[in-house]
Order: C-alpha cells, then sequence, then structure tokens
C-alpha cells in the first residue's frame, strides 16, 4: 500500500484551498444572513473566476469541457470545496447537477448531450432530479406513484414529488416515472425521462420549508407537480426500464462526492473548534483547550475523520480499480459512517463554542441543521446497514425472505 | 414513596392538554412559515381564553395575581405546555418572564413589584435578561466585563451582552453588572439593576441570527449595548453584590420548568415519530414500525423519557422539601441529563420520519435545530458535570484547586 | 407524588449497610481468589448470623417463615444486597431460589410446601431451575425440545438444558417442559415439573465455562441432561399447559429483584472509582479526580443510577398498585435500561481504576465479567425493546405480522 | 493513492491464515478450559512447524535470524495471528518479547544481543518487561519509585512492579529504574536495566489475578520485587537517562502490532457472529440475521473495522516514511481508536450470541474480560486524547501549562 498523495492532487489541493480562502470563505456571511439569491451576482464573478483555475465542472471529461479529473482526484477537491457551503457551486460541480452530468455522459444522446450536458458543464443551466414522492417512502425506491405513459409520440407524464433539489431556477428536470407497471421485476418498472421545466404541465408548487427556511434557486428544495406534462419519446435517458439501474450507478459515485463534501465540512468545523479552543479564555491565561473533555472532542474528531477520509479513499479506489458493482458494500459503509461522523463533529464544535456555536457567526449552525438530511437522502443509514449485512450473511449461506 | 398523582395535577394536566390541542397546536404552521410576529394577533386572543383557564401565569402565588401552583403541580403543567412551542407564551409563564417575575417576588421592592411585577404577572409587558457577554465565556459567569457605577444617585451602566432572549419588545431589562469590582470573592461583585429598555444608553443593536432565523419579539435573541446606561439607585434589584446568589436561586426552580418543557418536547416529538411509525407503510401492508431499529427508538425514548421525568420531580421534590442549597446537585444532573435526552428523542424522530422529520411540516426541525441551545444554555453540560464531579469528591477528602 | 422513604425501609437499609460491611465484604477476596466453594464454611456462619437479623428470607411471608418485607421494601433491600456478589446468597435471598419460592407459594400444593418451600425458606436445601437449552434459541422461549409425557401415573422428562444456575448442590430442580405439543396456543403447550436431583435419568452433566470460570455450588451454570427422568404426577407445579404463564408472573417481580441488586452493584462501582479518583495522585498534590474525563464518568454515573432506581422503583409501585400485568412494559423498560446503566457504569469504573480495575483486587472485573450477562438473560435487550414498541405501536393503531 | 496489497503479504496473509486454521485454533478449546500452562507440550510441537513456514520471528531482520518483514508487512501478519490468541505465541512475536527483542536490535551490545537476543529470536528463552509500579499511577510514567545505583561496579535495583506480563517462566527482565534522579527533565531520570530473573534480590512474588484468573508462564501478569537487586554496569541497555526515549520508541511500532492483532481479533469476533447469525433460528426458518438490530451490529462492525485497518497500515506508512516521532500524533490515534472499536466489536458479538457468547466455548468471552486492558495498556485512551490534542492545540497557538 502506497499513502502518498500524488503531485497533481497536492497541486490541486494548494490551489482550490488558496481560491477557497480568498473568494468563497468570504460569501459566506452574506450567505447565511441574506440567503443564496442575493449572493447571485457575487457567485457569478467568483464562478468566473474559478472557470481561470481550470478545475471548473473538474469531475467532467476533458472531451466534454471539463478538467477530466479521475474519481479520487476529484475525491481530494471535493474535500476541499465542502470546507465552505458553496465551494461545490462556485466550481459548477455541485449536486444535483454533476449526478444529472455524468447519466448524460453515460447515457444520453447526441442531441441530449447538445442540448442539456454542454449548457450544464458550462455552468449555463441547472437541472434537478424529481423522484422523492411525499406520499411513498423513500426508504423503497421502486414504490413509486407518478407515472409516464406513451400517448402518440411523446411521454405524459402523471405524478408528485418533493425533495427536488434546486428545482428553482433549473432549465431541466430528470423525472424517474414508472413506465413498465407490468414488469416482473420492481427493479425494472421505471425509466428516466429528461423535461424541460417550462414544459406544461410541470409546475414548481414551491420550495418546502426545510429546518426552517425555504431557502432559494439553488439553495432550495422544490415541490413540483407532473400535470399530464407531455414531452416526447425521444426525451426518455437511457433504455426503458432502466431508470433504477441507472440511478444506482449515479449514486455511486454521487456517494464518493458527498462523503468527500462531508469530510471538508468535518475538517472546517474541527478547525474552528480548534481556533477557538485554543483562544477562547475561560479565566486569564486558562484557554478553553486546556479542559480534556473539549480535549476529547479534538483528538475523538482528528481520529474520527482521518479514518472516515481513508474509507472514502479506499471505496473510490475500489470502484476505479474493480468497478462500482464489486464496490457496493465499501460505498454502503461509507455512506452511514461518514455521515454519522459528520453530524458527531458539527455537534462537538457547537458545545465547544457553545452560545456563539448557535449563532450564523460561524457556518457550524447551518451544518447542523442543514446536514441533518445526510443520514436520510440517498439511502438512509438503515437501508445501508442492512443491505450490507444481508450481502455478508448471504455469504454465510444465510438465505432471506 | 408515592408516585401516585394528585387529582389537582390530574385536573391540570387534562385541562390544558384540551386547551394544547383546541388552541395552541392549530397554530404552528403559521409560526412555522410566517414567524412569530405575524401570530402575534391571534396570540393575543388566545392568551384571552387561556386567561379563562385559571391557570394564566401559573406558578405565581396568587397573592400576586396567579394561580398559585406549588413547584411540582407547575411541573407538571410545563410538561403539558412544552409539547408546542407555543404553550408557555400563551400562559404567561415563558423564559426569561417567569424567572424576571420570580425574582421581583422574592427581591423586588413594593415599588418595583406595583410598577414591574404586576403587569407582568397580567401578561401586558414582557421583560429580558442581559448577563451573558460575547466577550466571556458563559461558562465562567464571574468573569463580567459590564459594570454599573454609582454617580449622582444613578447607577451609570456601560457593557456589551448577547442572547438577551426576548428583548425585542420588552419593557423592562434585568442588567447583571459588576458593582463591587474589588469584593474579594468573586461571587460577590455583580449585582442586578432593573433597566427600562427607554432608557437612554440601553440600545438593542439587533436579533442574533440563530440557527438560520433573527427571530422576532419574544421569540429572539437580543445584542444589547449599554453606553452609560442611566438609572437611579433605588432600580438595584436586591442587596448589592448579591447578582449571582439571586441568579443561582433563580436558576433552581428555572432548570425545573426548563427540563419539564423539554421532556414536553420529547413526548410530543415520540408521539409523531410512534404516529408515523404505525401508518407510514415501507410497501403495501409492512408499516415502518415493523422495523427493529425503528422499534429501538421507539423503545429506548420511552425509556428514557420516563427515567428523565422521575428525575426532574425527584429533584423538584428535593427543592421544596429540603431547599434549593440542598438540591443542587440533583438539579444541575437534571440539567445535562434531560437536555441530552433531548436531543437524542428528537434525533431519531427525525431520523424515523425521514425527509419529512427535516421539513416544517412538523414541529421536529425547529426543536432539533433550536433547542440544540439545551445543552448550552443555563450551565453547559461540562460545568454542570465538573461541579457534580467536584462536589461528589469532596465528600471523598479530595482536595481541589 | 411522595419520594421521602418509609420509616421502615430507612432502617432495613441501615441495619442491611451495617451488617454487608461488617461480615460480607471482607468474606470477598476469598471468593475471588478461592472461590465460593471455599467459602462455604464461613458463609454458614454467617447466614446465621444474618438470621439474627430477622431479615433472612425477607422477602417471603412471614406465614412461610420470611421476614414478610413488600416489594418496594425489598428492593430497597436488594439494592444493599447487591453491593456485594455474596450479599443475596447471605440473606437467602439469592437467585433462583427466590424465584422457586414465590412460584411454590403461589402455585405449590400443600405437600409440595412442605416439602420443598420450607426447607428453602429456611436455606436448607437449594434449588434450581431448567429452562433454557442450548439447541434453540433462548429469545423464542416457547420453541423448546424437552418433553415430559405421562405414563403410568408419572412424567417422564426428556431434554437437555443449560445455563441452569445453581444446579450443582441443588436438591430441587424446577423443569419447564413441553407436555401438551399440540395446544393451539404456543404459550400454552409447556408445563413446571418438580425435579428431585437425585431422581434417576436427572444428570447434571458438569458446570459451563462462563469467561473463565466454571464456577461451583451455587456460582455456577449447569449443563442439565434428562434422560426418561421418571416424577410423579402430583410433582406438576401449577396447572398443565401453564409453565409460561407462571414463568411469566415468575420474572416480573424477579426483574425488579435484579435491577435493584444491578443499582447495588452500580452503587458499589462508583463508590470504588470516587474513592480512588479522590486519593490516587497523578503527580504529587494531583489527584486523578482533577480530570475532567473523570468527572464526566463520575457525573453520568450519578445521574444515570439515580434515574434507574426510580424507575425500578416506579415500576415496584405500579406491580403493587395496578398488578404485574399492567407493568409489563414498566418491567421491560427497566429491563434493558439498568442491565445498559449496570454495563456503562462497570465500565468507567474499571477505566478510572487503570490496570487496578483489571485486576481481582476490587470486585469490578469479576462484575464486568460476569454481569455482562444482564443484557442477556431473563429476555435480550432486543426481546424487551421489540416487545415495548410493539405494545406502543398497537396503541397508534399498527397492525404487526 | 493505492491501496492494493503487495503479492508478498498475500502469500503471508495466505500461509499464515491456513496455518492457523490447522494447527493454532485446535489448540484453543484446550486453552479456555485446562490453560496455557496445560498446553506447553503442544505448543512446542506446534511452534516447530512454525519454524518451517519461514515466518517464525517474522518483524526481525534476517540478520538477527528473524525473517525480515518489514512493519506494513508485519502488520497484515499480525492481524491474521491475531485471530487466536495463541498466534503470535506460536510465532514467537509475541510481547512482550518483541517488543525487547527490537529494543535490544537497537540498543544492545554485542554481548548483549549474543546473550539475549538470540535466545530470544530462536525462542528459547523469554523476557518480561518490568516499569509499571502499583503505588504510581501508570497514566504519568515518569514518576517512578524503582531506583537504580551503582555501587562497585554494580546497579543495585530496589522498587516494586507489577503488570510484568509473562514474568512467569522469563529468563529475563528489562527493569525501568531512576538512575539519574536529579536530572532537569524528568524524562532523563530513567535507565533501562537488564536483569537475569535467576538474580539474588529479584523475586517474582507472584502472578496477579486478573478479570478471576492468575494465569501462568507466558499467560500472566506478575507483581516482582527488587531487593537490592544486583547486576553489573554494563548491563545498562542504552544510554543512562535514556530509559522513556527508549520506551517511546519501542511503543511506537509495538502499537501497530497491537492494533493490528486488535483488528485480527475484531474479525474473528465479527466471523463468529456472521456465523451464528446467518445458521442459528429463532423459529424455524427465520435466522438470527433477519434481525434488523444484529444487521446494524454486523455492518457498523464491517465499517468500524475496515477504517480502523486503513488508519492502523496508514500510521505505519507513516513511521516508515518519516519517522516515529513524525508520526506520533498518528499512533496515538490509532491506541485509542482501535482500543474502542475492539471492545465494541466484542460486545455485539456477544450480544448476538446470547448465552452462548457467556461461555468459554468461543474466544469471544476471553477476549471480552481480558482485552478490555487494551483502552488501559501502553497508554490509556485518556493519556493520547489529551497528548494528540494539546499538540494540534499548539498548532494553533495556544500555550498550555
Amino acid at each position: 500500500m502506497d499513502f502518498s498523495e500524488s503531485q497533481k492532487v497536492t497541486t490541486i489541493r494548494g490551489v482550490v484551498r488558496e481560491f477557497m480562502a480568498a473568494e468563497v470563505v468570504p460569501l459566506e456571511p452574506t450567505l447565511r444572513h441574506d440567503g443564496f439569491v442575493a449572493l447571485l451576482p457575487r457567485l457569478h464573478e467568483v464562478r468566473e473566476r474559478a472557470r481561470q483555475t481550470g478545475l471548473f465542472a473538474a469531475h467532467i471529461p476533458e472531451a466534454y469541457g471539463g478538467a477530466g479529473l479521475t474519481l479520487l482526484e476529484f475525491a481530494s477537491m471535493s474535500e476541499e470545496l465542502g470546507r465552505s457551503p458553496l465551494g461545490h457551486y462556485v466550481f459548477n460541480v455541485q449536486a444535483p447537477d454533476v449526478g444529472n452530468m455524468e447519466v448524460l455522459i453515460e447515457h444520453g444522446t447526441p442531441e441530449q448531450k447538445s442540448r442539456y450536458l454542454e449548457p450544464l458543464v458550462r455552468g449555463e443551466i441547472r437541472s434537478c432530479f424529481t423522484m422523492t414522492e411525499p406520499e411513498f417512502a423513500g426508504s423503497n425506491p421502486v414504490w413509486l406513484g407518478t407515472t409516464a405513459r406513451k400517448d402518440s409520440g411523446d411521454w405524459v407524464i402523471r405524478g408528485h414529488k418533493w425533495f427536488a433539489s434546486s428545482a428553482e431556477g433549473a432549465t431541466l428536470a430528470v423525472c424517474m416515472a414508472v413506465t413498465n407497471p407490468d414488469a416482473a421485476d420492481p427493479y425494472h418498472r421505471a425509466s428516466m425521462i429528461l423535461v424541460p421545466t417550462d414544459t406544461p404541465g410541470f409546475e414548481l408548487i414551491g420550495n418546502i420549508s426545510v429546518m426552517g427556511e425555504r431557502g432559494g434557486d439553488w439553495a432550495s428544495h422544490g415541490e413540483v407537480s407532473y400535470q399530464d406534462a407531455r414531452v416526447p419519446l425521444a426525451n426518455l435517458l437511457g433504455a426503458e426500464g432502466e431508470g433504477f439501474v441507472i440511478a444506482q450507478e449515479r449514486l455511486g459515485p454521487g456517494r464518493i462526492h458527498h462523503c468527500m463534501r462531508w469530510i471538508g465540512v468535518c475538517e472546517r468545523a474541527l478547525d474552528i473548534l480548534c481556533r477557538h479552543a485554543a483562544t477562547r479564555e475561560l479565566a486569564p491565561g486558562h484557554p478553553l483547550g486546556e479542559k480534556q473533555l473539549v480535549q476529547a472532542w479534538i483528538a475523538e474528531s482528528r481520529a474520527e475523520i482521518d479514518a472516515a477520509r481513508l474509507l472514502v479513499l479506499h471505496a473510490a479506489w475500489k470502484i476505479v480499480t474493480a468497478g462500482a458493482r464489486a464496490a457496493r458494500e465499501e460505498v454502503s459503509l461509507i455512506k452511514f459512517t461518514v455521515a454519522r461522523t459528520l453530524q458527531r463533529v458539527l455537534d462537538r464544535a457547537i458545545q465547544g463554542l457553545g452560545g456563539l456555536g448557535m449563532t450564523d457567526d460561524t457556518p457550524l449552525a447551518y451544518w447542523y441543521a442543514h446536514e441533518r438530511a445526510a443520514r436520510i437522502y440517498d439511502g438512509a443509514d438503515e437501508v445501508h446497514v442492512e443491505s450490507v449485512a444481508r450481502r455478508i450473511l448471504r455469504g454465510y449461506g444465510m438465505r432471506t425472505r
């Protein structure tokens, strides 16, 4: 084993870290106090400067206009970007566009690519992914109410979605809909369909209020109604009935990206905690960091973050060397492990900062509230726990229902 | 030991529970979506109906216009009120007014009582408590920067405070300021002084943004500046140099109130979780509640809440039978125990609800974000842990610095 | 609610605590270094002195020769006895005899009582309870392989049991065996049968080695074989097919006894930790107890033990006032709550003592190893968690398989 | 980064795993039921066969008669050996001999090497390390009572030691004693001295009873008295006053060895749990592994073990590439992280096995009891937590006492 970082990764980390400190972190107070929408003009400018670094849309192959980083290279970049809630957006590697771009590259027709992928890579448009439905449990993804039926050369889509992140302002929605309700295998009943958001019958009902905030534009979670929205049959993305297979594929690397972003959050949180502990005095000459409970939070966070990072990089390496399918167990393990580490590290940092940690003077409170979702989306902890254990136990001969 | 509830408490619980369901819970969606200030007119009406129950300002002696409940009776009422973020406000038993009223009853002069206590009990005015300072660690309360010096029959106050909850809209501020900087015992250097908020030199700089919200009126945390604010010497509340002693007294029953409120929050959260688990289907005919991990969250929450309630009621009983001083250890124990139970129960409920738990369709998200402060204010967990352990170890002969 | 202890309980606690300190704790080093069997002669003498206290077989009604304590009175005595691994034995209130005596009182025929109950109460004989079977999961108690068939006026018993605690040296075994294999309700297939251990066909195969020790006499767990052991039909204890119903009944108060014993263990462990923390110096003048992590262990243990005790006493009170059936949820909650508290408190005490905690110079190591079983026997944590949650969720309308 | 295992490591793992299954695991029942001493003759034979694998004393350079594995290669071998309590002993890579051999290689004089190192490497003699003292806290290693004074060409040693693991049967003791009590730096007051155990004045008082067992021979922890034990000045190991520096050095790789051994324990425990969960039925056709709580134990253990292994291998890699001094933080992190993982994994496995987990039919109970010490020896968790946090906080400018 060789744990050394490549020269290229070291360089990328350096460039990004410097850019983040100079250009992105200073935007945070405005984000927290005035909201994402108020920041859009400044973000536009900063994005232009991010383009100059050559790392815009970094994970997209150069052939499609990106920087062509490998999964492992991008993982380290993603950690650096994760240190600010705005990092990924600035470099046009934000969810859900990243995943949508990846699916378009893999499964899009030439026309779909030129119409949607190219402007997405250039950061000219945004997209959303509509899958989750309020009436059905997200932990059983094959149980969907949204349908798409064929009618005179069109798909006619009807259904109700929510947690369509970044739907506000999106030009394109990727819709997961049941197209083959009678397929024997429930994993082959749904398809992905591209729906321009100006399609009649596509309605953004509004943004869901999450942890006290409705947000706006990219920083929002939409509720969407498809009321017989009609798009050409050519808008099918990938093969019919393959929606879940494609979604699964999309999630593998997507979870690496998320996990590395969370590790970036953890590093920033620990940095804030340490800075505070080293300088805040409880009495003259007695910094908070002398307290053994605070020391425990710091040392335990350091250990958990380092372990989490290695676990994620190992999973990424396995995806690259053995394929996403072979790495399914590793990907499930990192999903719940890192999400929990994230919650614990943020919790300790807030406790260490005391009242200050509750305020929006640091990004801790925002992350504590909004990243609570990390243990829920892309497969709740319990879903991953169950699937990993079942796979392991099958290896011991257990037959389950 | 006799764990049976008195007939009076059973009756109060019933009245309050019914009132909450009929009058208070229906206000919650507006609170979450439009904020506290938008609710004020309706709250005014509901408060009028709360008055009719005879339980308005319930913990205040009848002589002062309250309902005269004992600490233990009020504890059970406080649990019922805690089931909604608005419960305490509606019955005029909300922090920080409750504590301020208690101090005025105990230490106020006749004039202070007629001028401030009476309208507070009637719910005509509100008050705030200015103690915490951004420049000094809250975990060392005797280290304060705010001073009050005597000058021609006045106190002249200068200092900077934050986390002055409910300062917006308050008529009265209770200010903790150093009046005797040279006292040998650091616990006898500060005094409490009554400062009308229209005093020149008293400035509400603004509301602190906490977990993404600045809030408003009662539902806010103010930053306050005293710039040579001048009030008559007669505005001293209690004896000079006794500020901490009085604050300590104020906190004992105050912690009972908070803990019982948190238990009400826990009960509501568990109720929401159980309702969801019993009815949300993962597949047709298979409710979420069949899942053993969900069952564990429910059973463990049930056990922790029941244990927490008994611990709090026992501490209240000890305050009543042996005095607040004798019950200091018990009060410290409940402070950190119940605050942690609260965090765990809310966390489990959110995880059980999944995406829905993140939204403002239930009060869970609000509590998850804002009640994170429970482990911080009124003495952080670590402060109580340390003081309890030191007291115990002194009993084993340990001499500490 | 009234948390005050009755004068009688205060007196009992005092008597027992003094007796334990003077007579029982001094036996512990011999127990740990030479084993229970080596102690038997001295235990015999100490038991004689225990008899003088009037608290021998304390929970047994006076009519049957005991001290007639109520469940709540005995609970507090049990806590005091729990401070030493020998306490319950010395006062003849040790498992499994306590449970067997209770069943005999409730269900025994006059002849069974005179033959077995009376000498048990006098401490002249011992008994064991044979239920668990190595081939079947203890968490599904109705799935048993042991059968008893009627043949010419006898029960003929065949089966294999283990974890028959205290079988070595026992005069009597209570055997749970399937007598009605075709009963529709699986809870009505087994019966309890009294089997003298000198019955041909009853064989104590040996003691199971548990956590490195086989133990001996009362302090052992036997493996038992019934090879067509033949006893008269009159040896049926209670009604035919009622074995589980009786076992359930036996477990309710039994769990109170165990839980209070565990709380006694916790109190002793915390006492040992505090004594060490107050006196062990890390450097001259700097006792271990100055360390904040040690303080956290002490304060958290104090809180958890106090909460656990109240929860158990409340459950006992509910059994007394509303009946064992009504208190089933409460009893399940204390079972897993106190067992976990026990494990945590012992773990902290060992960590606080460091290497010393690993040695047999204190009882901590013995308890850490052997009381690990607390989370397993009498219903593993998971069994109780599931049954509590299912009962709660039925109240919300959930129908389960 | 490259996570692939070298061909050599894969081969070693294979050889060792096969040897362990065929030769070592079958000895375990005798170990548990009759003790280590009873196994010595069979162990002697198995050791001879272990020699044939070419991996005897595997970590010792070939020049000194070992197999010359690198730290990373040996780490993986150590994991495989850790799957049985006897693995390391069989291959002559057991503590404390491994550490003593490493120190002799690094600091021994040619004569010390020929007299002690060579027979140790050949497995002809054993050694012990006497450092910890009952009267002084192990967490402050520089506070020692044992002294060695020079007298007529000899060291005269006086002191009291315990936890001298494997002292029974050892030919050589390495003694840590204060030789320079007046040195300004407390870390330069003690030296290491070689003391043959037949030296007059060296007395093995006895084996400490730990978790109910005194053990014997290699599997024991001795209490040792030095009563003016006299050895030649030439028995100094390394430079005078450098005892702690050498001990620190010795601990770095030593902690890698321990951690990898613990990971082997974890893997075996998880294997036992999975095998049980897959096959043990709770009801016909319903294996234990269907239970979601059991699934959680399996998946969480899998994640924690994998993360722990990567963290340890990374620390080993850092020792190799940057030196032991540069890797001090990493080594502290793995020490407490892996020790805690070990405790959690063993606890879950026991809970999963139920009563069977308490018995000595599997190695789980032995490890649960005896490996509790992992969080205590070689620096308790708290010591490492504190030292890591202080080092980190110094990087933020904190100055501490």
